[in-house]
């Protein structure tokens, strides 16, 4: 009796798109007003997804107070009120689209998850924004 | 053509988190707050989604408004401002917790709907903390 | 490395339900208020995912402004502020339930992706009303 | 010791601005897309706030289920899936602009309210616009 | 030049609404199932307002995870998870509707507040129903 | 007859709080992590509103579209995917916290309103904080 419990989290970032391999004027052209020079910002809003079984002695698939501790420290500390392209190593050499830093929270969270859960991680730039990773 | 039709509805609920095969203690340690002997409580919004063919003749899946009707009559009914440890039968020897609460619901909707249609039950303990269940 | 990129917009239309196959009261009974005559109307959201790979060059699945402008071209400009059983030709001879509706966007939008790409689309009638349909 | 009490209600309605007045193309030119001829439509959202003293055997203001059923009958009832230009008196010879609409509202609630309670209505046309009214 | 600065909190609690000088029927006649003698219970949503000059050495005219941290310690470690009827001082003797719950919240938080701020407090008991208490 | 009309727009910035008056620890001690170095950022939500009578030719008070295009030249134009504290003039030597940027924003349309129009500005750093300018 496989259950999925999710929980929403946010934090608030700078960044800007920019691919060090491309000249000033193709990253303006290509990722417009999102590559401006000193950053922009977001409140990232993510939901982190497990799926798994029901343990039959708690009613619960993941305690979600731990499923938050988990997040706050993987997630949230290394990008809640920071610049992502200047202060994480995570996008030292990656640009910092949804879609990768979908992939980066994924893969900070994967390792600390039993491998009977399936994890899905959603990410809002925006509210009319999103991107989805399931690994 | 597979078309899925989703219909959110709310009710208000008081309920605490206990194994009774535990010690107070272990319950109060285990479920933290949640615990608490006087019972607190949640707005609790479901989603219920139903995935099947369009009717050529009426362009539905499953009329929005029978939905509507079936969901109060089997779910809200029965738990809408109530105390879902005390007052109801599904909860009598079994912990509410929202993962619980998925499959009860889904439970106690799925006789009532055609084979022909997949079921699946989204329950919002808080805005932040939610569960789905596809049976 | 498959991703979900999703994208929100939304509309602003009149419509009613009706089949004209059927006498105006089988309609009234069937459809309630849904087919008064002189129509009623909705703040459509709608929600286009698309699943790929990333482009390692620059980090996105799909560009969203271009996404963005793709829906308002194939989808905003027909159906904003029109009225969906007389303006349109989509609906012309379909009856514009949301069913229906998520399957006429997604066919306006299919041909203008790549094959590579998955296409997802929900549309909110109300906050409590949506469909999905994936092809 | 006054207390504003607030009760959230929607209808979904289609309307057209238009200036009876006006040719057809000065219509056109000063209300753009939302003078279209076969209609538009909206989700409407309404609060309605009333400020008095609390009754200290109840504790209330005034009773939300009763206001609920208030505005259902005075508001929801005339203007729910309906033509606001073709199906309602008050817009027969009125524009169904937001700030007529908060007027008309307030109007259909004010004689039902004790004089001892302020009102205020708001309406939301979009989540983007909205307009509010004290009389 | 004032300025007004507003929090957003939540806390999660059950309660039922009950007059103890009235009969168990007329309770029941009058508070309907929000009288259910095992509660229920609600995600409450608090704002609190704070009007006053502007700090010009900070830019604040009160730091917000300050008035966090009040909120907090004045009302979310009192009420958060809890019975209201039968676990707080505050509604030992007094009916816990929205009304009462907005002016308890005002209550707790005026004597720690300079009295060059205004407070306003707004209670959601759901997200269709709320007060406003500015004392 | 008084109505007042309400628009709501968003931009994307990043920012830091940050007194040059102040050493770095001191700015880092008060400010916390809002203070940090390289930045952080919000999707900054604002709301319009305009107080004043309706036009009966029109009934409006003021026209949405005209509205979302006066802020849109005024605030978005300025401030949307920008850097408030290195990009724009009026965050040079102003701390750029969510009051100075009600106060600001208010400041940059008063100018282009006429003296009939109240105007109230409202600035979402975020869901859960938020502050309030009228003049």
């Amino acid at each position: 009796m496989k259950v999925t419990v999710c929980r929403k989290e946010h934090f608030n970032a700078a960044h800007r798109l920019y691919n060090p391999a491309w000249s000033q004027s193709k990253n303006r052209e290509y990722f417009g007003k999102c590559s401006n020079n000193n950053y922009h910002g977001h409140n990232y809003e993510i939901i982190v997804k497990l799926t798994g079984n029901i343990d039959p002695e708690t009613g619960y698939v993941y305690d979600m107070k731990a499923l938050s501790t988990l997040i706050k420290k993987q997630v949230l500390d290394k990008f809640d009120h920071r610049n992502l392209n200047l202060d994480t190593e995570e996008f030292k050499d990656l640009n910092p689209t949804a879609e990768n830093l979908a992939i980066v929270i994924w893969n900070q969270l994967r390792p600390h998850l039993s491998l009977n859960l399936t994890l899905s991680v959603t990410v809002f730039e925006t509210e009319r924004n999103f991107v989805e990773y399931n690994g």
